[in-house]
């Protein structure tokens, strides 16, 4: 913050109230740059934390309550500009008409890629969880079931072993419900959202994975379900097929894993994002699969992202992407195929960041394509 | 449009991007006020509408591609100020420099209070599955069952039922995942978000509905699970008992039965929402439940509320509400009672506002208390 020049900041999207208090209210999270916290708060009227909390009904009251608490305002105050909507932005800064208004979103966001240990432990936790609950999903396989069918009972299987169903996106137009599935021609189709791959969705209201298409012999179903149990998502893809599949699906699943390999050795601090990426596509130029590489006729520009309190946090793996990688970065990467008329291949996995050694990979469901 | 002095619109926001468009794609909707509509896309990259689509990169392409379309752009242009972030809002007036810029949240927000006989056959629609899948409900409880164990039987269910799950709510803090079941001391725990009822949630999180509290004798279970199948979410409460409940909870869940009938009938168009509101209360007087109505520690200042792409729309039913119900409008009503120790009692259910008569029932579960 002093680098910025910012004296305090006023936080009110969800996410970061939880990065920065450890739950979720309604309301403002005063930070000063001397480490001061507030909590000013709309919802719930009974909240208990060991910072001060003021309870307020809305945001006017701020500065007085400030004042009272003797609480020296700077002549910078930051507010989430990335997530406010532009009417709360105007209306939040007329509460300071004296003060210098500046954007405090991309400062938080750069904070929250690097974890501490305490979030590490969190997704070291809900890794071991969704890999768990992987390990049972080729049980829950009934033929003749459409991808929707499958993935219901996925869903039902990780709701049962603890998820708790949420998956967070940043950005206004990216949603999702659980995660998806993908098989046949669906894995090809473009979606309206920047996942790595695509699938029309059971709904034209939410354009995104498994759309009722029938499991066939032969095709591969990618499994791509959110491991949200405790506000961290673990990220992890696995795939199966309907009986044996082509050779051409076995074989980019191996440059897949090739590919996830190469990357957690690579991926030590220090090293580019974006060094990351031209590897992934030095591998897949060698195996002469670029053409049905992330997607087919639409394709995803990165290779991996952050994760987080967010399923898609900094950092970004993509061509573009020159900053260093930093222990603590948690990463979910994801080399992905589409092979046409079977589906997708390819594993994701979510590994930590560290200083001196390659990446500690978090997701650890088995890696080859099994047969359901 | 006119009447605001909007020359056009340029939409970005999904809900609203599927509200003009039918689906949902990742761009800008750009919508004249003579009626001309032009989709500039993100993705998908393989679209197909009955309008012209132009696909974009980014926004800054807008102003040209209009110019080339012959496309006379006027004075002013309206962004969505309440959905944008205040950075992409700034981005997007920046490319029209010399143009006045206003918001068209509200008057999108008003009109897609009154729904179309199109969208009034997809609520029914919905409302008749879920109908059907509260109806099963009481069949999935197993004695010993915590709210969660039995949240997720129901979601599993309404999932199979065809829900596409996806629970969407306006405004940035609020937040659900498919619904809330509250039983015990945990339905009076206030929640961090505007909802009718509260809950501590599965985790700090996601502070709304259960929490692992142990269905036990006596107590009621009051499910509040969305029935979104289409896109317009079905909004519904059933109550159940495990066991024999207590007098007052029947009590006062007959008492929410006959403010619903009674708003049922007193509902028609041109009707105030706050004389609704004050008919609830005045029941709730008459039967001496004013302190556990709506809440107990923490209670809501509403009855009701608007439902349809997204779960709380206009209007809603407050007693400083003056503004009158019109034909077609679709609203959830939930009098809704805490019951000490006990839980929840009180149906939700929603209703199409019609001219001259009683509003249109959609939702049709049994109303009284079932014993599990």
């Amino acid at each position: 913050m002093k680098q910025e020049g910012i004296d305090a900041c006023l936080i009110s999207s969800n996410t970061n109230i939880i990065y920065l208090s450890g739950l979720l209210y309604s309301g403002y999270l005063y930070l000063n740059c001397n480490g001061d916290v507030i909590h000013f708060v709309k919802r719930p009227n009974n909240l208990q934390l060991s910072d001060p909390i003021l309870f307020i009904r809305k945001p006017e009251e701020i500065p007085n309550l400030l004042k009272e608490k003797n609480q020296p305002i700077g002549e910078t105050i930051a507010l989430e500009e990335d997530e406010m909507s532009y009417t709360d932005r105007i209306r939040v800064s007329k509460i300071f008409p004296d003060k210098t208004i500046k954007n405090c979103s991309p400062i938080i966001r750069v904070a929250r890629a690097i974890k501490t240990e305490y979030e590490l432990e969190l997704f070291r936790i809900a890794a071991q969880k969704q890999s768990d609950a992987i390990r049972e999903f080729p049980k829950l396989f009934r033929p003749g079931m459409t991808d929707n069918e499958f993935a219901i009972e996925m869903e039902y299987e990780i709701r049962k072993r603890g998820s708790i169903g949420v998956v967070r996106v940043f950005g206004e137009s990216m949603e999702i419900f659980m995660g998806s599935v993908l098989t046949g021609e669906n894995a090809a189709t473009p979606s309206a959202f920047d996942f790595a791959l695509g699938g029309a969705g059971l709904n034209p209201t939410i354009p995104v994975g498994h759309n009722n298409t029938p499991l066939n012999e032969g095709q591969t179903v990618m499994v791509d379900i959110c491991g949200n149990f405790n506000g961290y998502h673990s990220d992890q893809t696995r795939v199966f097929s309907v009986g044996k599949t082509s050779q051409k699906a076995l074989y980019a699943h191996q440059v897949s894993i090739e590919i996830l390999n190469t990357i957690k050795e690579l991926g030590k601090e220090g090293v580019a994002c974006c060094e990351l990426y031209e590897k992934a596509i030095e591998i897949v130029k060698q195996h002469n699969l670029t053409d049905c590489f992330m997607g087919a006729t639409q394709k995803a520009s990165f290779i991996g992202h952050g994760v987080g309190l967010v399923l898609n946090e900094l950092p970004i793996l993509t061509a573009k992407n020159k900053s260093p990688l930093t222990a603590g970065m948690t990463i979910a990467i994801e080399p992905k195929f589409i092979i046409d008329k079977i589906g997708a291949v390819g594993n994701e996995d979510t590994f930590a960041v560290r200083k001196n050694q390659a990446m500690e990979q978090l997701t650890n469901a088995p890696e080859e394509i099994i047969i359901l």
